[in-house]
């Protein structure tokens, strides 16, 4: 059955489907008339690169979030208007303060950040969310139930919320949200808040592009959990339990002194630092402000030992790498000789025609020629 | 400090480094007489490829193992050689039942593998035992250690047992395996046994190139290592407690609901068959025929409901795309020009001149003048 596409309301309503963004029918029911409404917006006006630019630089988060969609664009057309974006705000990025927060479902992920971003903002921080959750992100009912979750902090004016749709390509989550990164950084965003669901090879992705990456827990997971957790709990420089409050106290209590022990055993996250377990609760915005000291503490260690600059620049170089990675993917498998050629040498190697390092050389070469 | 490499019996005496095979020196103690012993072994001739064919297709061990090392050697002299081979013997292969066997260290793999091993050849069956094992392979204790704990195996005129060594390159370990169950397949091996160690992605690289995949346990490992093994289960055509003996009875039927109760909540591996969970001692040769009754009956189903061709094709085809892979990487990072330049461009990168996009374009360029 064909998907009845939607596009959400930062793509021009005349795109095609080059945009990596595309919305599939949520859980909830959307009135046949919000829909009608949705497809009558009016056309916007294509922005020239300088407008951008001034816009990113002026704080304005609907051009922000319209240059977002530009680098999402999966469309050859808008590849050379993002770079050309990309490279003119390059002396512009790097400033922020870049913190992961991950956790499985359930752990409380967008009532803890909607806490700690309200309380960023309140200390006078500009605040972006991007939510990697390719799960989520090409759901309309999550998206915009983190939206509706962070009914608060999507009031602030010094806060930019934004989920980091999965571009379906190899490596694509992560690309489009190194720049995502860099174009906040750009509009003056000094904290950089990037969500992801706890399920898989995403922490990873993300631990690759921030500076502090916290893992969110609650008590009384379960020592299943806790099995899958682990090599989670490698990357992390602070484990948060969530949901401390009322009749979990102690069940969180507990959780921590595990959690801490296990911590013992693992190799810190960052040189220099010793990870350690918090106690928080969302719901009463209690321990936030405590989180946020050890933060703080972890920003000042790793800028005084160098480890800050030496990772941001371990960083760049395998967002590099992974690029080439993906070019080197791209120039094979979308070369239209190679792809035609494929089936038949495949069937060779069925047949015992041909080994398969023979096969793999003669399609290299085609490359080659 | 410089390691003391020596080179395993199969290699040439006069081969360099080129060969992925290097025995670093093992836990126990080898008397300097052994080791002088080794470095005056009488050199041995060339072969022919057509001599090469000749002696593996009329089953000669020791020419099968020279054969295996032509094709894990990494120099490029042998590369064209290996090639020859292994087409030449393409019209021979694929008839065997490939049977990969993972468990934890600790498991009995070893011991496991030589009851099955010496039950089959009783059976007049003629089996190869590959170890993919990154660990144990490049260790002189280990390997000899598993020829030792598999002395009776390894007196079969009917047995053919060698390690196979990681490669270091990308993907290495599995496609000289891979080439290596061809080349016994040439030699008629009829049941070619994988023993692989369950810590990580050898499982799954295995997984990839067998027919069945078994997987071994023991009784009382808890409930951390079951946490683990989750994703491993979901490989497996067969669950084996192995050490189901004496006083282990009772905890081993205990594993045994448990894991039967586990795999009820899993796909199965293998589309139309259950996996099911065995019991077995392989010090008292107990359950190995129960077990071989079911490979059989595991055999008959996918040879009649089809999967069996379709598995193979479908990892034919991963095959050619993982060497496909590893090509383009070759082709990129052993390119000298683009060798020089990253260093300077990621420098450009670190320091805002130009964004990792164009830095990746502008390396892949180089490999594309």
């Amino acid at each position: 059955m064909q998907p009845n596409f939607e596009k959400p309301e930062w793509v021009p309503p005349n795109a095609g489907m080059e945009y990596a963004t595309i919305i599939r029918p949520g859980v909830e029911l959307v009135p046949a008339d919000h829909v009608a409404a949705a497809q009558q917006t009016p056309q916007r006006r294509n922005l020239s690169i300088q407008e951008y630019l001034q816009g990113i630089r002026q704080g304005d988060r609907t051009i922000l979030g319209r240059a977002i969609s530009l680098v999402e664009s999966n469309s050859l057309r808008h590849l050379e208007s993002a770079q050309e974006l990309l490279t003119l705000i390059l002396p512009f990025t790097g400033h922020s303060f870049r913190i992961g927060i991950s956790g499985a479902p359930g752990a409380g992920k967008s009532t803890f950040i909607e806490s700690l971003g309200c309380y960023l903002t309140q200390l006078g921080h500009k605040v972006a969310v991007l939510a990697v959750d390719p799960s989520s992100s090409i759901s309309k009912g999550s998206v915009l139930g983190d939206k509706t979750r962070m009914e608060k902090l999507v009031q602030e004016p010094n806060c930019f919320i934004r989920p980091s749709p999965s571009g379906g390509a190899l490596g694509g989550v992560a690309r489009k949200t190194r720049e995502t990164v860099l174009l906040c950084e750009a509009a003056g965003y000094e904290i950089i808040l990037i969500e992801t669901v706890g399920v898989g090879q995403s922490e990873i992705q993300v631990r690759s592009m921030v500076d502090f990456f916290l893992l969110l827990n609650i008590p009384g997971a379960g020592d299943e959990l806790q099995g899958i957790k682990k090599g989670i709990m490698e990357i992390a420089d602070a484990v948060v339990i969530n949901k401390a409050d009322g009749d979990n106290i102690p069940k969180a209590k507990l959780a921590q002194a595990e959690y801490t022990q296990a911590l013992q055993y693992i190799q810190p996250a960052t040189m220099g630092w010793k990870s350690s377990v918090h106690l928080c609760s969302s719901l009463l915005n209690q321990g936030i402000s405590e989180i946020w000291q050890e933060i703080l503490k972890f920003q000042s260690l790793v800028q005084q030992n160098g480890f800050f600059e030496k990772r941001r620049k371990e960083q760049l170089r395998e967002w590099i790498h992974q690029l080439i990675q993906e070019y080197l993917y791209n120039l094979f498998y979308q070369n239209s000789e190679i792809l035609q050629a494929i089936p038949g040498i495949e069937q060779d190697v069925f047949e015992n025609r041909i080994s398969p390092t023979n096969a793999a050389r003669k399609l290299i070469q085609l490359l080659q020629k």
